[in-house]
């Protein structure tokens, strides 16, 4: 592999201008999807699954938008795309045909073009009021694996798991990642429902286990990753490629019953700990939306090892990091239906990330293993590096033996049934529209 | 839960009587694939994928046999499955129908009946030679697992990698296993690339990774459960519905680069070590066909522990057990240049698997994993307890420190360039037609 020092992280352009205004009033100074964002996504408003864009509270819908013709510059590949129930093909497009997409909705939705106020004619036919649509999974996803990149979970889970060996050896050597399951992932909003499974305890015959609901049900607050343009088998995407092979990003929540996986992890790593359920964010929140919001990779503690080169590229180490800011939100039964606010359990950046997206996706192919469009990636859980920033309650709880205090005056060590996780996630930068990334909310099952 | 004692494992029947005969002359006595046998797969004859089941040398188009009218008895959600181009909604009828497809083609293929005389005159219109076939993959497998219920294998590899604590203590509580690749699993016959990945060597500053190809390639000899109709997440399979919810059997090469894994591998399980490729035998030996080869499942040691209640069942513990003789053979490329035969590495048998197939499918749902048609699982390694039948080099070679001695003179501790491994996998019992699970190959370029 030879490595050229081309960038293929989108560049900021006209679309990130923080004067545009859209002629979709709730757009302007919206604080998730202003003109700037432009997010995609899957939504049923009645008529079965359609793709659409959110845009201020309104969902625009595109398919409606090619049939009025108000959206004549595409190339087949991406009027097909937009006519699918599922973002899988738009997602095996080329970066240059969803940056001439991004071009385009822009150009659509603005208030002061020509094409814009042609488009705000046919308002009615082609805006979905956001509260009306049930929002679906992005994509069929062919596999998903799921990294563990955020370096301060790894650490403090690597302290509750093995008090001697947090960090393994290889951590800041490879881009660690498991395959996951790609059945059991939802969109946001479905419920969660507390999984059963062998629970080890102690007896006064020694440790034996017993079948129980989990006891230790947490969440686990990562990025997703959707993969773009797939490489055949026996093929690797280099990282030098690799950002052009992300479509996009959103909110990830791989719940975990932490005493199933203790039991099951070794030697092969989580399974049924991990395996009922994942959730995902439903908009797809574009590389090209981000490029105002991406940065240098994580710094290097000093003696790090360097990267070696196949994961090293210097546009990737300078601007394949991302500031996406992260917060975790839990209501509980009791708050709900007290008519309090939801309590924050944690507030962070997806700064924290030892590895680039673009390094996982290179990882993840080295050995030749083909990605295929709609493939998700999990960040790994993002810890800040202090309490307030932990991505999870088995790092906040230092594995259920601190309870976190919650305003309302309840505790919690892991999660009760009734409780509802909510991620939110957005980019803030001087000079840029605020975009978001969105919620991702799941709700507890007994 | 509630536990029936009712089998859900087919029970033999008329089509299994070892006298029958069909028009299809080269099914009788053939090895693999007498009348008794009937398994289904995916061929391409140059007219693109089509369902067909294997009948001595030949293949019937079976959805040849529907357009000639000559599969009258079956309902549409059958005859829908067979005019597919996977067999995934084959998968997904239930077992019942399953039986009902198997007992008209029985009585579609034999000689002596009224509808195989009439069948036998469309010979033409209904077979394919089997050499004219490209055999595919049978499945768009949506999820991919991998277990690890073969115990031998499991010390013998757990000897190497933790010579301390070689069997975990929650190996027979808990039937392991990881989530695998399924973008990258390939018929029989696709060729492996040696893949490249992280190897940590040992350098005069202390052990440090280098990208490389892989120096340590090996076979893993399984077993491919075809998951059939699947469940609503949320829901369990217990374990006394399990042996419904499986469709059949094939061959499973889960190809492994021991170095890549040793490093990659803890905490969280096998990575760019195993997913660069998996190889699937293309016949699916149905859970029907293979009535008369159950048996027990494998007997405890004395001091093992019960399974719990969820995957302890009477039937399952009386008949859930295979009898499936495997054979490993290697072709290197001197064999072939010098003609001569492929070097057995191994022979053994499926008896050597801890945890049923109906076993790994409850654990797998246990806490509400929805499995869906077309998933596939690997059974694991299944290693005999002596080094004649152990099922990798990895073991055979004692972690690459014993070279095996091959036939022609040559030796190996892992893979080399050239070098095809086959697995071979047939049933025999007193009284019943041997049937065969056919062949996986695949063979490695560099």
């Amino acid at each position: 592999m030879t490595t050229t020092q081309t960038s293929t992280l989108p560049a900021i352009d006209a679309t990130h201008d923080s004067a545009l205004q859209s002629w979709v009033m709730s757009a302007n100074g919206h604080p998730q999807f202003p003109i700037q964002n432009l997010p995609l996504g899957v939504f049923d408003a009645g008529e079965g699954a359609r793709i659409g864009t959110a845009i201020g509270n309104e969902v625009l819908d595109l398919a409606a938008a090619l049939e009025w013709g108000l959206l004549p510059t595409l190339d087949m590949a991406t009027e097909a795309a937009l006519h699918s129930d599922t973002l899988n093909a738009w997602m095996a497009l080329s970066a240059a045909q969803r940056s001439l997409l991004r071009a385009a909705l822009s150009d659509l939705l603005q208030a002061q073009t020509a094409s814009g106020r042609q488009a705000s004619a046919f308002a009615r036919q082609l805006l979905r009021p956001q509260d009306a649509c049930r929002m679906l999974l992005p994509a069929d996803v062919g596999d998903y694996s799921d990294f563990y990149a955020g370096i301060h979970h790894a650490v403090n889970a690597g302290r509750i798991f093995r008090p001697d060996n947090p960090l393994l050896p290889n951590y800041k050597h490879v881009p660690i990642a498991y395959h996951g399951r790609s059945s059991s992932i939802r969109p946001s909003g479905t419920p969660l429902q507390r999984p059963i499974g062998q629970i080890r305890r102690d007896t006064p015959e020694g440790p034996a286990p017993e079948l129980g609901p989990t006891e230790r049900l947490d969440y686990e607050l990562e990025l997703a990753i959707w993969v773009g343009a797939g490489n055949p088998l026996g093929t690797q995407i280099p990282i030098e490629q690799a950002s052009a092979h992300i479509a996009g990003f959103g909110l990830f929540n791989d719940w975990s019953a932490r005493d199933l996986q203790a039991w099951e992890y070794q030697p092969l790593g989580p399974f049924t700990g991990k395996n009922f359920m994942s959730s995902v964010s439903p908009w797809v929140v574009t590389q090209e939306a981000l490029a105002p919001f991406r940065g240098p990779a994580m710094a290097r503690a000093e003696g790090d090892p360097r990267p070696l080169p196949y994961l090293n590229h210097e546009d990737d180490q300078r601007n394949g990091g991302l500031r996406i800011q992260l917060e975790v939100l839990l209501s509980t039964a009791s708050m709900r239906e007290q008519g309090l606010a939801p309590h924050r359990l944690s507030i962070g950046d997806s700064s924290h990330l030892y590895w680039t997206p673009a390094q996982m996706l290179t990882q993840q192919t080295i050995g030749g293993c083909n990605a295929r469009a709609g493939d998700l990636l999990g960040s790994g859980t993002i810890s800040a590096p202090t309490p307030d920033g932990y991505g999870a309650l088995l790092e906040i709880t230092e594995g259920g033996k601190k309870p976190v205090q919650l305003a309302n005056g309840e505790t919690r060590t892991f999660l009760q049934d009734g409780d509802e996780i909510i991620f939110r996630g957005w980019c803030e930068r001087e000079g840029f529209a605020r975009i978001g990334l969105g919620e991702c909310r799941g709700r507890v099952q007994g």
